[in-house]
């Protein structure tokens, strides 16, 4: 996003190394951490200084350039080995992030091309991390100019979670739309959920946009609602982790709710996500599995105890939202409405070519 | 509530103090405050050691005979004055609270009445202060009476911020029906949203529920809908803080929303409020002011910063729901249903009297 530091680059040619921005820090202070390492790189993985499934993807990419470099002078056979353990290692930092092991298996493929030595090689990883991140970042922009046409000037927008610039290479999902409206100079607010239990939305994407200079506003979860019933919210565009092929949407807990409400009160709701979100094996939103998080997060979510010791917690992390409930679906690939199994078909089986004018 | 020390009470003769529950340190320890002076128990209502409209209109009461008992030997008419100007000061504790007000009227009539003496005049408000408070365990429990047929075995309850106990003299008003429900031997499970941003219920609901032993689960407001969604509630049953002649109504912000989730699953809602918690000369809710609080209640909960610096954040403390989403009124006078303003006046126009058999 404009106005901060990229969520994770690589700094430098194949000596250098990865840098990126520490989200355990949001939004009190804005840290930069150097992995010189594959070590280091795992770790910020494991502690969620980097998150997102896309950020972790490019992550996981350059942390496995960053654990075989000192392999180039070995054979073929030993890099290709040493590769393999490494990139075992950074699988196993988040395993339900899906992005990674997809990152993981493309640097893999490229390392068994023939590039006539191993230097050339891993000259070649290099190359397909970076690429991992730039079309990433290619995804997010064409979200952004097939979304912005969405936002009216003086629209007052309402998000939630973080499906912005640090959960992705820059842009993000749900926030490209945003950023591609404010560059165009269109006047718009964004109001975003603080998102218990984790609050990606107060400390990340209230700090994102803020830092990008687009009027944000934080309110409660419960909040929306009345927000809603008061006339200030025309828009809601959020993220997605998986979208079946009728267009039902699994996204962080509270999208559902937040759709009815929507839905209650004639707002449109928008879901924003890259054609490789999309499951097109699920025929509907019904099996996707609901991961239960550590009650923990309710329970001390900040320091001090809130829920009583002995006091069951329910923490789903994610909900579905049913496609009636969605007005349109945003992706690199086009716009998608209504939603339904055969626009979204039609519009993610185009080529990938040039978004409309910006 | 059963199993747990009143939330407040007189301890003793005319010589003796008030006893509290700090609700500033649950859920993580109960903790009892004894107030023997007016200025303690004026700092207790403003740090909201207690807090619930009913507990704070009871602790007034008894901080007025506290702050006036050292003044039995003067003239009748400086103990008036001093009188007055202990309520005046307690009256500013919590300014927006009605029954803060309402009971020091109380008091300060009882005082104006002719006693024989000033020390019969300070029994008389003494008696006062204690029937206050009785009057509200009474309410409650009628309220408890009239609501808990609602309750069938095995349902699925949802609770919104802590209209219970803890805000009352004993027993609450939206919890009412649930322990009078207990005590009957009905199994049943509730489930309370946490209630951002100040936390009542999982810090109290969640506290009071699980110490009388009812199967209680805390999840965040942003939850709820999943909940609905997966088939675990039954019904839905929160407090007011007021309600206008047509039965909308204002409650703890979050309330709103809930209902419009309730309406969409087709799970029932339900509200409990003593008649004082309705408001006649408002024809409905459109008019009833909405107090916006501190944003530092957001940015700042729990001790750490979750909104980035020079963010705006949204806070109403309250909502207003519209009749058309509630199914039942719980009064300590019966239950009002369907919702309109014929059925609220004619059940609020019943005298008190013996409520169902229990």
């Amino acid at each position: 996003m404009p106005g901060v530091p990229r969520t994770i680059e690589w700094v430098g040619d194949i000596d250098g190394h990865v840098a990126l921005i520490d989200q355990t820090l949001l939004p009190g202070e804005l840290s930069i951490i150097h992995c010189h390492d594959v070590a280091s790189l795992d770790h910020a993985i494991r502690t969620l200084q980097v998150r997102g499934a896309p950020a972790i993807g490019i992550a996981a990419a350059m942390g496995a350039v960053l654990g075989v470099r000192d392999a180039r002078n070995d054979t073929c056979e030993v890099f290709l080995s040493k590769l393999e353990a490494v990139c075992d290692r950074l699988a196993a930092s988040r395993p339900t992030a899906v992005n990674l092991c997809w990152a993981l298996d493309r640097i893999k493929a490229r390392a068994r091309e023939d590039h006539g030595s191993v230097s050339a090689t891993l000259a070649a990883l290099l190359d397909e991390a970076r690429r991992i991140r730039d079309e990433d970042a290619a995804m997010c922009r064409a979200i952004g100019a097939f979304g912005m046409g969405l936002i009216q000037p003086n629209f007052g927008l309402l998000t939630h979670c973080n499906a912005g610039g640090l959960a992705t290479a820059e842009y993000g999902t749900a926030l490209a739309p945003m950023y591609a409206a404010h560059e165009a100079g269109v006047a718009f607010r964004v109001f975003v959920d603080e998102t218990r239990p984790l609050l990606q939305g107060s400390r990340l994407t209230a700090w994102e946009l803020n830092e990008a200079g687009i009027d944000v506003t934080v309110l409660c979860d419960n909040m929306a609602a009345r927000l809603m019933q008061s006339g200030q919210v025309d828009l809601v565009i959020t993220g997605a982790d998986r979208i079946a092929a009728n267009g039902d949407v699994a996204n962080k807990i509270g999208t559902y709710g937040l759709a009815l409400l929507a839905a209650a009160h004639q707002v449109p709701m928008y879901v924003a996500a890259p054609h490789s979100t999309f499951d097109l094996s699920l025929s509907d939103g019904s099996t996707i599995p609901i991961e239960e998080r550590d009650p923990q997060e309710i329970r001390q979510g900040f320091g001090r105890l809130t829920v009583p010791p002995g006091v069951a917690c329910y923490c789903p992390a994610f909900d579905v939202t049913p496609a009636r409930l969605i007005r349109g679906l945003i992706t690199d690939r086009g716009l998608i409405e209504p939603v339904g199994q055969d626009t979204i078909r039609r519009v993610l089986s185009r080529p990938d070519g040039p978004c409309p004018d910006t």
